[in-house]
């Protein structure tokens, strides 16, 4: 880190790469001889429209997206989706939802507006700190489609497979979208807010398979309908341009990483040295069971809240910042997002050793 | 200008000022010695909630907005607001619509959806050219608001009375918020995207009557309800951070310039300037009519395509770019907010009049 900068564990918005902040700042008062900043550009000039246009591109590249699905760059973030999603796809039937976290508890209660959701299964009993295994999921014969949240950051789980339904599979990948490898034909619909692995707030990614679109409920606000956005090639309306221009910056950054291929194997490696020095640790535990843990959010705590809180202190003055974990979970959470670079996982690892030699 | 800067006439995004751009650029790395990015922060951390808070007080200040009204920073652009107004107001009732351009046509329309549109006055049949007068509206008795748009970009045209109704005021003012004191207290709700006189695009800012919230229809995605997001302080999901940060720094510089009351008599000039060349114009004519014409949105046409593509063209040379007219208007569309700096007016009045000398 250059410039004075910190370590950033937000779980979002959240750590962004330094290299694409450069460029940015590079930029912004003269866009590549345009004479104005992207912030300034028209969402109908030619110069945007490129950005626009290379910026879908680049992500259907790098996710492999298939012809079938479109990509919509949207506003309003998951809480609007959790709304748009029924709205589109739930017809007034039936719904399941796998709640395994605040954000898929959040998403059923908003459906509920819309038709009937069915719980294939909660984790809640617990804590939230597993996935259900495939067995477990109680699927309804008459489902839509079935929804999860493949990354819960509050919680620190992340779904390990993709899980095998009857019904078209809607799928909040807000907090794990780029890290890895994903099949997108198996899914009826990914969406993800941007501001944990692709950009700043403000921009949604919606990967939709247009086969789906078309089924709104008539009162759907247009801007909402599926159909609609995919007709107008998510130009209905004016859209965040500044947020698409920074994606497309952070995919070129991800493909000189090697694409998502080189996110996993980086991801796999961030989450392995945390895991690791935590599960060796005597003062800290970790949260999330086993075979169900992030990848994305790591979530410890000391069982002590003044020993956390002396933790997450003692972090910051090292540059160390945005370790508290969100308030319903109580103790600490690192994010280690694709723009976490290595050296701030291990100054994380040697700050939890140094504070445990310290308090055992 | 500077750093090869053009003078944009775009009507939105829109220019910003060059200064605001600067202080961005400064901070982009490192905000405040935060050590991170604006566009990384936590929308719940202290720095953040600083940034976020200080620029709802100075829009507070500046628009001199009652404490009887609610200040929301929300996303989805005026096209999300034209389904939120009726879902939140209409009751399913009635409500009367003032169509003086295009925006206020897709307002009406979106709202049919909701309740029972009362068309009060429709500009339609003369192009747009003229905004209705006070004795024109046809009110309805029962109507649970009326809307208008107070500028019409498309066309040119600007409200210059704020209408006498029974029922609340909605106005959208996306194009001419921040360009003249405003008499808050007697509307129900403002609301304007912020890619004309405000911020990047990607920020809705909306102005509500607390007491109208709360009738919202049962179907309203929670996201959409002023209510809920009222109760929130806009914070019931992630805003766009960076586009409130940016409008912060406009308004500082606003603020600077002498506030709504110094953006009025600048905005007077500069649209004097370029209207009293284009009235004594041999080649040019001006769409709209006196008493209606905008201050923001200046459009004129020589009343042959070809010619004016060349105006276009010979404009851009000069760098006077974005003058093109909306494609159902055509001709050309001078946009002047608040960012235009008179220089900028002056090129393009000498450009109108050099143009002029090699074509009459």
């Amino acid at each position: 880190m250059t410039e004075d900068r910190v370590y950033n564990f937000s779980a979002g918005p959240s750590i962004l790469p330094e290299e694409v902040l450069r460029r940015a700042k590079a930029e912004i008062m003269n866009y590549h001889g345009s004479g104005m900043s992207v912030m300034e550009m028209s969402h109908r000039s030619p110069v945007f429209s490129e950005i626009f246009q290379d910026t879908k591109a680049k992500l259907r590249s790098l996710l492999r997206v298939p012809e079938t699905h479109e990509i919509l760059f949207l506003q309003g973030g998951a809480t609007l989706q959790f709304a748009a999603i029924p709205m589109n796809l739930m017809e007034g039937g039936t719904a399941d939802y796998a709640v395994t976290g605040n954000f898929s508890k959040k998403a059923a209660k908003e459906a509920e507006k819309y038709g009937t959701v069915h719980i294939a299964y909660d984790t809640g009993d617990t804590g939230h700190d597993r996935i259900p295994t495939q067995e477990e999921l109680q699927l309804s014969p008459e489902a839509k489609y079935f929804y999860y949240c493949a990354n819960n950051t509050i919680y620190g789980t992340e779904w390990q497979y993709v899980p095998e339904t009857k019904a078209p599979l809607v799928c909040d990948m807000s907090s794990d979208i780029l890290s890895r490898p994903v099949e997108v034909s198996r899914f009826g619909l990914i969406y993800a807010g941007a501001q944990k692995n692709m950009a700043p707030a403000g921009l949604t990614v919606v990967i939709v398979d247009k086969a789906l679109a078309g089924r709104e409920l008539p009162f759907t606000p247009q801007i909402m309908s599926y159909e609609t956005m995919i007709q107008n090639d998510s130009l209905l309306n004016t859209p965040p341009c500044w947020c698409i221009y920074m994606l497309s910056l952070v995919l070129d950054w991800l493909k000189e990483q090697g694409g998502v291929e080189g996110m996993e194997q980086l991801k796999r490696e961030r989450a392995k040295r945390l895991y690791d020095c935590l599960e060796e640790s005597r003062l800290f535990r970790l949260h999330a069971q086993p075979g169900s843990r992030s990848d994305m959010n790591v979530t410890f705590r000391t069982g002590d809240a003044d020993l956390d809180a002396a933790f997450i202190r003692y972090a910051a003055e090292k540059g160390l910042v945005n370790l508290k974990g969100h308030k319903v979970a109580g103790g600490m959470r690192a994010s280690l997002y694709n723009a976490m670079p290595m050296e701030g996982v291990d100054a994380l690892v040697n700050t939890i050793k140094e504070f445990e030699r310290k308090h055992v």
